[in-house]
């Protein structure tokens, strides 16, 4: 069933696209999309971890020495996708990429975490605005050189991004009808 | 022929495993990976585009009010991955969590780059550190509320991470092998 399931999906996407595999899982305090935080601004000192699959632990090693990493992951509770949506944060609908709302055409959440700490196969992290169980796809430090940049223009989210330190998530991207036939053939 | 290589992946994938499509791709003046910057601090003013693919390009509504746009990629050109690699900017090998390249379990490149406009399906940034034609997974907004964290620890990169601003890529991570086998199944 499980292949059936599988090679269904892989005549709406070929040829090209990209298998990737989670290389662990959240655990956090989340459990419901309902009053989630939506940012990790939103959850300053909410601990978490993210427990690596058997095997991955060794590509961590030296991952102690830094104070934050990025952490990509799969929103695995979105259902489809839409170009045009109203975010928490406004009122008003924005192009998708114009917005960090969850039902995106690949669904990958990135998030800043503050690393706690490293043991074996666990990365302790705060600030977590994940869902528990959420599938993680990598980790990345978080470099300022590279990641910190003086932006000067933030768009729709003016005046209104600093509201994701008490706004919480509604269930509004869960719900959202499958839109897998809507999405163009690469 | 295409199905029978997606049988093969499929079987060694599932059961979790996420499909993700390209969105669009890259133009750059980048054409090989030797000498290429490795960050987009070492690609100050180089310009660049992210073609998006037909029928995506509504998403990019009001894309245009923001300076800085986080940019999700695959790796097309890596080869296998390595869980400990010695990166560009040091001589001592480290866990590939730790580190910024591009051998990873997942191989999604992240950059930040400036927004220089958008018009049509073609958004126009700059700062471009990625490979022409490199197939692009997600465009999301740099909000700094977000994403800008002052790190106090920065690992081994402490003392290395400007040194990006001059240094240029060897072919290291695309030569190396595949290492497909060695994945952990999920």
């Amino acid at each position: 069933m499980q292949l059936q399931y599988w090679r269904h999906r892989v005549h709406a996407v070929a040829p090209e696209s990209f298998a990737y595999r989670p290389i662990g899982h959240f655990r956090t305090p989340h459990k419901a999309i309902a009053g989630m935080p939506i940012q990790p601004i939103g959850a300053l000192g909410v601990s978490g971890s993210i427990v690596l699959l058997p095997g991955f632990a060794q590509g961590l090693q030296d991952l102690d020495g830094f104070s934050h990493v990025i952490v990509l992951y799969h929103l695995h509770q979105v259902r489809g996708h839409s170009l045009m949506v109203t975010p928490f944060l406004d009122t008003q609908a924005h192009g998708i990429f114009a917005t960090r709302s969850p039902s995106r055409p690949n669904p990958i959440g990135l998030s800043v975490l503050r690393l706690a700490g490293v043991s074996g196969c666990c990365v302790h992290v705060e600030n977590v605005d994940v869902l528990d169980n959420t599938p993680v796809l990598d980790i990345k430090p978080y470099v300022p050189d590279f990641d910190r940049w003086d932006a000067d223009r933030i768009g729709w989210f003016a005046g209104k991004s600093g509201q994701a330190v008490q706004h919480r998530s509604d269930t509004r991207f869960a719900d959202a009808p499958l839109a897998e036939e809507d999405l163009p053939v690469a």
